[in-house]
Protein backbone atom coordinates (compact mmCIF):
# COMPACT_ATOMS: atom_id res chain seq x y z
CA UNK A 1 0.00 0.00 0.00
CA UNK A 2 0.99 3.40 -0.89
CA UNK A 3 -0.32 5.95 1.63
CA UNK A 4 -0.15 10.01 0.32
CA UNK A 5 0.37 12.03 2.94
CA UNK A 6 1.85 15.16 4.89
CA UNK A 7 3.87 15.02 8.45
CA UNK A 8 1.41 18.08 9.91
CA UNK A 9 -1.56 16.89 8.22
CA UNK A 10 -3.71 15.76 10.92
CA UNK A 11 -5.78 13.56 8.50
CA UNK A 12 -2.90 12.16 7.25
CA UNK A 13 -1.98 11.39 10.79
CA UNK A 14 -5.18 9.94 11.34
CA UNK A 15 -4.58 6.92 8.82
CA UNK A 16 -0.93 6.46 10.29
CA UNK A 17 -2.23 5.70 13.57
CA UNK A 18 -4.49 2.89 12.06
CA UNK A 19 -1.90 2.10 9.84
CA UNK A 20 0.42 1.26 12.94
CA UNK A 21 -2.56 -0.15 15.45
CA UNK A 22 -3.47 -2.53 12.27
CA UNK A 23 0.29 -3.67 12.41
CA UNK A 24 0.27 -2.62 8.70
CA UNK A 25 3.19 -1.04 6.36
CA UNK A 26 2.21 1.23 3.55
CA UNK A 27 5.02 3.51 1.63
CA UNK A 28 4.62 6.89 2.88
CA UNK A 29 4.44 9.03 -0.07
CA UNK A 30 4.87 13.02 1.06
CA UNK A 31 3.16 16.47 -0.44
CA UNK A 32 4.62 19.69 0.84
CA UNK A 33 0.87 20.96 1.30
CA UNK A 34 2.12 24.99 2.02
CA UNK A 35 3.95 24.39 -1.52
CA UNK A 36 0.66 23.35 -3.34
CA UNK A 37 1.62 20.04 -4.57
CA UNK A 38 -1.62 18.69 -3.35
CA UNK A 39 -2.95 20.11 -6.34
CA UNK A 40 -0.14 18.65 -8.93
CA UNK A 41 -2.11 16.94 -11.93
CA UNK A 42 -0.51 13.86 -11.03
CA UNK A 43 -2.06 14.05 -7.17
CA UNK A 44 -5.17 15.16 -8.47
CA UNK A 45 -5.77 11.79 -10.68
CA UNK A 46 -5.24 9.87 -7.81
CA UNK A 47 -7.60 12.23 -5.25
CA UNK A 48 -9.24 14.77 -7.39
CA UNK A 49 -9.96 16.89 -3.95
CA UNK A 50 -6.15 18.05 -3.86
CA UNK A 51 -6.10 16.62 -0.27
CA UNK A 52 -4.09 14.23 1.69
CA UNK A 53 -4.55 11.27 2.54
CA UNK A 54 -4.88 8.68 0.10
CA UNK A 55 -4.45 5.25 0.32
CA UNK A 56 -3.57 3.28 -2.45
CA UNK A 57 -4.45 -0.26 -2.27
CA UNK A 58 -1.37 -2.81 -3.94
CA UNK A 59 -3.82 -3.23 -6.75
CA UNK A 60 -3.75 0.57 -7.43
CA UNK A 61 -6.98 1.56 -6.21
CA UNK A 62 -7.52 4.99 -4.89
CA UNK A 63 -9.26 5.60 -1.72
CA UNK A 64 -9.58 9.16 -0.24
CA UNK A 65 -11.11 10.72 2.80
CA UNK A 66 -9.24 9.75 6.00
CA UNK A 67 -12.53 8.28 7.95
CA UNK A 68 -13.83 6.14 5.10
CA UNK A 69 -10.32 5.05 4.72
CA UNK A 70 -10.18 3.80 8.35
CA UNK A 71 -13.41 1.96 8.01
CA UNK A 72 -11.79 0.57 4.90
CA UNK A 73 -9.03 -0.92 6.58
CA UNK A 74 -11.42 -1.69 10.11
CA UNK A 75 -13.74 -3.78 7.91
CA UNK A 76 -10.63 -5.70 5.56
CA UNK A 77 -7.84 -6.41 8.67
CA UNK A 78 -10.74 -6.14 11.57
CA UNK A 79 -8.27 -6.84 14.52
CA UNK A 80 -7.57 -4.98 16.60
CA UNK A 81 -11.13 -3.70 16.44
CA UNK A 82 -11.25 0.28 16.09
CA UNK A 83 -14.96 0.61 16.49
CA UNK A 84 -17.14 -1.51 19.11
CA UNK A 85 -19.61 -4.29 18.52
CA UNK A 86 -22.83 -2.49 20.05
CA UNK A 87 -24.48 -0.82 17.41
CA UNK A 88 -25.28 2.73 20.09
CA UNK A 89 -21.37 2.98 20.99
CA UNK A 90 -20.62 2.55 17.80
CA UNK A 91 -23.02 5.71 16.67
CA UNK A 92 -21.62 7.37 19.70
CA UNK A 93 -17.57 6.99 18.46
CA UNK A 94 -18.53 7.71 15.16
CA UNK A 95 -20.24 10.88 16.14
CA UNK A 96 -17.14 12.00 18.43
CA UNK A 97 -15.03 11.19 15.35
CA UNK A 98 -17.56 13.65 13.43
CA UNK A 99 -17.23 16.35 15.19
CA UNK A 100 -13.85 16.72 14.92
CA UNK A 101 -13.62 15.39 11.04
CA UNK A 102 -16.19 17.37 9.40
CA UNK A 103 -17.27 20.41 12.37
CA UNK A 104 -13.73 21.64 13.55
CA UNK A 105 -10.65 20.04 11.31
CA UNK A 106 -12.06 21.14 8.14
CA UNK A 107 -12.89 24.63 9.35
CA UNK A 108 -9.25 25.36 10.10
CA UNK A 109 -7.27 23.56 7.80
CA UNK A 110 -4.86 25.60 5.66
CA UNK A 111 -7.24 26.00 2.76
CA UNK A 112 -9.98 27.59 4.80
CA UNK A 113 -7.31 29.53 6.52
CA UNK A 114 -5.64 31.04 3.71
CA UNK A 115 -9.32 31.84 2.21
CA UNK A 116 -9.64 33.76 5.32
CA UNK A 117 -6.25 35.89 4.21
CA UNK A 118 -7.50 36.40 0.81
CA UNK A 119 -10.23 38.15 2.43
CA UNK A 120 -7.89 40.64 4.00
CA UNK A 121 -8.64 39.07 7.10
CA UNK A 122 -5.93 40.19 9.55
CA UNK A 123 -3.09 37.24 10.67
CA UNK A 124 -3.94 37.26 14.82
CA UNK A 125 -7.87 37.02 13.22
CA UNK A 126 -6.49 34.10 11.40
CA UNK A 127 -5.25 32.66 14.23
CA UNK A 128 -8.40 33.55 16.57
CA UNK A 129 -10.72 31.99 13.64
CA UNK A 130 -8.57 28.73 13.86
CA UNK A 131 -8.65 28.70 17.97
CA UNK A 132 -12.37 29.05 17.66
CA UNK A 133 -13.28 26.24 16.01
CA UNK A 134 -10.80 23.88 18.08
CA UNK A 135 -12.54 25.22 21.27
CA UNK A 136 -16.05 25.02 20.09
CA UNK A 137 -14.92 21.32 18.23
CA UNK A 138 -12.69 20.23 22.03
CA UNK A 139 -15.68 21.52 24.12
CA UNK A 140 -18.21 19.49 22.73
CA UNK A 141 -16.27 16.51 22.57
CA UNK A 142 -15.47 16.46 26.08
CA UNK A 143 -19.03 17.09 27.22
CA UNK A 144 -19.70 13.82 24.91
CA UNK A 145 -17.47 11.67 26.80
CA UNK A 146 -17.86 12.90 30.38
CA UNK A 147 -19.15 10.11 31.77
CA UNK A 148 -16.74 7.46 30.14
CA UNK A 149 -14.50 5.97 32.47
CA UNK A 150 -11.91 5.60 29.63
CA UNK A 151 -8.52 5.95 30.10
CA UNK A 152 -9.03 5.81 26.08
CA UNK A 153 -12.35 8.27 25.18
CA UNK A 154 -14.69 5.02 24.68
CA UNK A 155 -13.01 2.49 27.07
CA UNK A 156 -10.12 0.70 27.42
CA UNK A 157 -9.10 0.63 23.82
CA UNK A 158 -8.38 2.64 21.47
CA UNK A 159 -11.06 3.55 18.65
CA UNK A 160 -11.62 5.75 16.17
CA UNK A 161 -12.63 8.70 18.26
CA UNK A 162 -8.90 8.37 19.70
CA UNK A 163 -7.41 8.67 16.07
CA UNK A 164 -9.25 11.98 15.27
CA UNK A 165 -8.51 13.39 18.83
CA UNK A 166 -4.67 13.16 19.73
CA UNK A 167 -4.38 14.69 15.81
CA UNK A 168 -6.88 17.57 16.95
CA UNK A 169 -4.77 18.44 20.26
CA UNK A 170 -1.80 18.77 17.95
CA UNK A 171 -3.34 21.38 16.25
CA UNK A 172 -5.39 23.53 18.89
CA UNK A 173 -1.76 23.41 20.55
CA UNK A 174 -0.32 25.40 17.34
CA UNK A 175 -3.54 27.61 17.77
CA UNK A 176 -2.65 28.41 21.21
CA UNK A 177 -5.42 26.64 22.89
CA UNK A 178 -5.57 26.41 26.72
CA UNK A 179 -6.50 22.66 27.02
CA UNK A 180 -7.17 22.92 30.88
CA UNK A 181 -10.65 23.13 30.20
CA UNK A 182 -10.42 19.57 28.54
CA UNK A 183 -9.31 17.24 30.99
CA UNK A 184 -11.13 14.25 30.38
CA UNK A 185 -9.02 14.46 26.51
CA UNK A 186 -5.77 15.24 27.80
CA UNK A 187 -6.40 11.72 29.84
CA UNK A 188 -7.26 10.07 26.91
CA UNK A 189 -4.36 11.38 24.90
CA UNK A 190 -2.06 10.55 27.65
CA UNK A 191 -3.10 6.98 27.51
CA UNK A 192 -3.48 7.01 23.59
CA UNK A 193 0.59 8.30 23.34
CA UNK A 194 1.73 5.63 25.81
CA UNK A 195 1.47 3.33 22.82
CA UNK A 196 3.56 2.90 20.28
CA UNK A 197 1.66 2.99 17.53
CA UNK A 198 0.18 6.39 18.36
CA UNK A 199 4.23 7.26 19.19
CA UNK A 200 5.62 6.48 15.93
CA UNK A 201 2.62 8.13 14.20
CA UNK A 202 3.67 11.41 15.47
CA UNK A 203 3.97 14.44 12.69
CA UNK A 204 7.98 15.26 14.56
CA UNK A 205 8.39 11.37 13.91
CA UNK A 206 7.95 11.35 9.64
CA UNK A 207 10.63 11.35 7.52
CA UNK A 208 9.31 14.60 5.79
CA UNK A 209 9.18 16.63 9.11
CA UNK A 210 10.63 20.35 9.26
CA UNK B 1 -37.73 8.23 18.11
CA UNK B 2 -37.85 11.59 18.00
CA UNK B 3 -35.69 13.72 15.20
CA UNK B 4 -34.43 17.11 16.32
CA UNK B 5 -34.11 19.72 13.40
CA UNK B 6 -34.81 22.57 11.19
CA UNK B 7 -36.43 22.52 7.83
CA UNK B 8 -33.68 24.20 6.32
CA UNK B 9 -30.55 22.03 8.20
CA UNK B 10 -29.05 20.24 5.23
CA UNK B 11 -27.62 17.52 8.22
CA UNK B 12 -31.20 17.34 9.20
CA UNK B 13 -32.94 16.68 5.84
CA UNK B 14 -30.05 13.98 5.28
CA UNK B 15 -31.52 12.21 8.54
CA UNK B 16 -35.05 12.84 7.49
CA UNK B 17 -34.52 11.01 3.63
CA UNK B 18 -32.92 8.18 5.62
CA UNK B 19 -35.63 7.71 7.90
CA UNK B 20 -38.07 7.52 4.80
CA UNK B 21 -36.25 5.30 3.11
CA UNK B 22 -36.30 2.90 6.00
CA UNK B 23 -39.95 3.29 6.41
CA UNK B 24 -39.23 4.75 9.95
CA UNK B 25 -41.37 7.37 11.89
CA UNK B 26 -40.31 9.71 14.21
CA UNK B 27 -41.67 13.13 16.02
CA UNK B 28 -39.98 16.33 14.87
CA UNK B 29 -38.77 18.57 16.71
CA UNK B 30 -38.31 21.84 15.00
CA UNK B 31 -34.98 23.91 17.11
CA UNK B 32 -35.22 27.08 14.88
CA UNK B 33 -31.53 28.02 14.11
CA UNK B 34 -31.55 31.70 13.10
CA UNK B 35 -32.90 32.35 16.52
CA UNK B 36 -30.38 30.37 18.04
CA UNK B 37 -32.64 28.07 19.80
CA UNK B 38 -30.04 24.73 19.54
CA UNK B 39 -28.21 27.00 22.09
CA UNK B 40 -31.04 26.47 24.39
CA UNK B 41 -29.89 24.62 27.58
CA UNK B 42 -32.44 22.47 27.13
CA UNK B 43 -30.89 21.08 23.88
CA UNK B 44 -27.68 21.20 24.86
CA UNK B 45 -28.47 18.59 27.55
CA UNK B 46 -29.40 16.80 24.35
CA UNK B 47 -26.64 17.49 22.19
CA UNK B 48 -23.80 19.37 23.52
CA UNK B 49 -22.36 20.57 20.73
CA UNK B 50 -25.80 22.80 20.21
CA UNK B 51 -26.01 21.37 16.28
CA UNK B 52 -29.24 19.74 14.63
CA UNK B 53 -29.53 16.91 13.90
CA UNK B 54 -29.97 14.58 16.87
CA UNK B 55 -31.57 11.39 17.36
CA UNK B 56 -33.41 9.79 20.43
CA UNK B 57 -34.11 6.47 20.32
CA UNK B 58 -37.72 5.34 22.36
CA UNK B 59 -35.11 5.23 25.20
CA UNK B 60 -34.35 8.31 25.49
CA UNK B 61 -30.81 7.76 24.33
CA UNK B 62 -29.96 10.82 22.41
CA UNK B 63 -27.13 10.59 19.08
CA UNK B 64 -25.74 13.68 16.93
CA UNK B 65 -23.76 14.17 14.44
CA UNK B 66 -26.11 13.24 10.73
CA UNK B 67 -23.31 10.58 9.24
CA UNK B 68 -23.01 8.62 12.41
CA UNK B 69 -27.08 8.93 12.52
CA UNK B 70 -27.61 7.36 9.86
CA UNK B 71 -25.20 4.56 10.13
CA UNK B 72 -26.53 3.54 13.16
CA UNK B 73 -30.31 3.23 11.52
CA UNK B 74 -28.51 1.50 8.57
CA UNK B 75 -26.84 -1.26 11.01
CA UNK B 76 -30.51 -1.61 13.22
CA UNK B 77 -32.53 -1.29 9.74
CA UNK B 78 -30.79 -3.20 7.38
CA UNK B 79 -33.50 -2.82 4.84
CA UNK B 80 -32.98 -1.41 2.25
CA UNK B 81 -29.01 -0.99 2.46
CA UNK B 82 -27.68 2.49 2.37
CA UNK B 83 -24.45 1.46 1.88
CA UNK B 84 -22.81 -1.40 -0.61
CA UNK B 85 -21.46 -4.72 0.91
CA UNK B 86 -18.29 -4.95 -1.02
CA UNK B 87 -15.62 -3.16 1.33
CA UNK B 88 -13.80 -1.16 -1.40
CA UNK B 89 -17.18 0.42 -2.61
CA UNK B 90 -18.23 1.02 0.87
CA UNK B 91 -15.27 2.93 0.91
CA UNK B 92 -15.83 4.63 -1.87
CA UNK B 93 -19.42 5.98 -1.10
CA UNK B 94 -18.72 7.23 2.72
CA UNK B 95 -15.54 9.16 0.98
CA UNK B 96 -17.92 10.96 -1.46
CA UNK B 97 -20.47 11.69 1.93
CA UNK B 98 -17.74 12.75 3.59
CA UNK B 99 -16.13 15.46 1.04
CA UNK B 100 -19.92 16.97 1.43
CA UNK B 101 -20.03 15.91 5.38
CA UNK B 102 -16.73 17.02 6.48
CA UNK B 103 -15.30 19.21 4.14
CA UNK B 104 -18.08 21.25 2.44
CA UNK B 105 -21.12 21.62 4.53
CA UNK B 106 -19.48 22.59 7.76
CA UNK B 107 -17.52 25.13 5.51
CA UNK B 108 -20.75 27.47 4.68
CA UNK B 109 -22.91 26.29 7.68
CA UNK B 110 -24.79 29.15 9.58
CA UNK B 111 -21.94 29.18 12.12
CA UNK B 112 -19.24 29.64 10.16
CA UNK B 113 -21.12 32.49 8.08
CA UNK B 114 -22.11 34.82 11.53
CA UNK B 115 -18.02 34.13 12.35
CA UNK B 116 -17.35 35.59 8.83
CA UNK B 117 -19.65 38.75 9.35
CA UNK B 118 -18.02 39.13 13.09
CA UNK B 119 -14.34 39.72 11.30
CA UNK B 120 -16.12 42.29 8.97
CA UNK B 121 -16.44 40.54 6.04
CA UNK B 122 -19.13 41.85 3.39
CA UNK B 123 -22.23 39.90 2.38
CA UNK B 124 -21.19 39.89 -0.82
CA UNK B 125 -18.40 37.87 0.34
CA UNK B 126 -20.12 35.79 2.88
CA UNK B 127 -22.31 34.25 -0.11
CA UNK B 128 -18.93 34.25 -2.38
CA UNK B 129 -16.86 32.04 0.47
CA UNK B 130 -20.30 30.03 0.15
CA UNK B 131 -20.66 29.34 -3.17
CA UNK B 132 -16.77 28.84 -2.91
CA UNK B 133 -17.30 25.76 -0.44
CA UNK B 134 -19.74 24.63 -2.46
CA UNK B 135 -18.41 24.25 -5.67
CA UNK B 136 -14.99 22.99 -4.01
CA UNK B 137 -17.01 19.79 -2.70
CA UNK B 138 -19.05 19.48 -6.13
CA UNK B 139 -16.55 19.43 -8.42
CA UNK B 140 -14.75 16.64 -6.42
CA UNK B 141 -17.72 14.87 -5.99
CA UNK B 142 -18.59 14.97 -10.03
CA UNK B 143 -14.69 13.54 -10.62
CA UNK B 144 -15.47 10.73 -7.79
CA UNK B 145 -18.45 9.67 -9.59
CA UNK B 146 -17.68 10.42 -13.33
CA UNK B 147 -17.11 7.03 -13.72
CA UNK B 148 -20.20 5.70 -12.05
CA UNK B 149 -23.32 4.12 -14.07
CA UNK B 150 -25.60 4.89 -11.81
CA UNK B 151 -28.38 6.45 -12.27
CA UNK B 152 -27.81 7.24 -8.43
CA UNK B 153 -24.54 8.10 -7.36
CA UNK B 154 -23.26 4.49 -6.77
CA UNK B 155 -25.62 2.27 -8.67
CA UNK B 156 -29.40 1.44 -9.02
CA UNK B 157 -30.09 2.42 -5.57
CA UNK B 158 -29.66 5.33 -3.62
CA UNK B 159 -26.71 5.07 -0.72
CA UNK B 160 -25.23 7.82 1.95
CA UNK B 161 -23.63 9.49 -0.95
CA UNK B 162 -27.03 10.45 -2.18
CA UNK B 163 -28.33 11.43 1.00
CA UNK B 164 -25.50 13.92 1.51
CA UNK B 165 -25.56 15.57 -2.28
CA UNK B 166 -29.47 16.01 -2.57
CA UNK B 167 -29.40 18.40 0.60
CA UNK B 168 -25.97 20.06 -0.83
CA UNK B 169 -27.31 20.66 -3.91
CA UNK B 170 -30.28 22.62 -2.06
CA UNK B 171 -27.52 24.74 -0.69
CA UNK B 172 -25.48 25.18 -3.23
CA UNK B 173 -28.46 26.44 -5.15
CA UNK B 174 -29.23 28.91 -2.85
CA UNK B 175 -25.81 30.50 -2.64
CA UNK B 176 -26.02 30.77 -6.46
CA UNK B 177 -24.03 28.02 -7.57
CA UNK B 178 -24.38 27.40 -11.30
CA UNK B 179 -24.75 23.51 -10.95
CA UNK B 180 -24.46 23.14 -15.68
CA UNK B 181 -20.65 21.57 -14.52
CA UNK B 182 -22.28 19.18 -12.39
CA UNK B 183 -24.19 16.87 -14.80
CA UNK B 184 -23.19 13.73 -13.35
CA UNK B 185 -24.53 14.99 -9.69
CA UNK B 186 -27.62 16.29 -11.31
CA UNK B 187 -28.59 12.91 -12.53
CA UNK B 188 -27.82 11.04 -9.53
CA UNK B 189 -30.12 14.25 -8.22
CA UNK B 190 -32.96 13.64 -10.45
CA UNK B 191 -33.22 9.77 -9.51
CA UNK B 192 -33.08 10.35 -5.91
CA UNK B 193 -35.50 13.26 -6.11
CA UNK B 194 -38.25 10.75 -8.20
CA UNK B 195 -38.64 8.71 -4.76
CA UNK B 196 -41.23 9.78 -2.26
CA UNK B 197 -38.35 9.00 0.57
CA UNK B 198 -36.30 12.31 -1.07
CA UNK B 199 -39.51 14.25 -2.11
CA UNK B 200 -41.01 14.23 1.37
CA UNK B 201 -37.83 15.05 3.27
CA UNK B 202 -37.37 18.08 0.93
CA UNK B 203 -37.00 21.67 3.50
CA UNK B 204 -40.29 23.04 1.86
CA UNK B 205 -42.44 19.75 2.81
CA UNK B 206 -41.63 20.32 6.56
CA UNK B 207 -43.79 21.88 8.89
CA UNK B 208 -41.34 24.39 10.47
CA UNK B 209 -41.10 25.78 6.35
CA UNK B 210 -41.33 29.33 6.24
Amino acid sequence: MKLHGYFRSSASYRVRIALNLKGLSAEHLTHHLRKGEQRHPSYLAINPQGLVPALQDDGGTSLTQSLAIIEWLDEIHPEPPLLPKDPLRRARVRAFAQVIACDTHPVQNLKVLARLRELGVSEDQVTGWAAWANREGLSACEKLIAGEAGPFCFGTAPTIADLCLVPQLANARRFGVDLAAYPRLLRAEEAAKNLKAFAEAAPERQPDAE
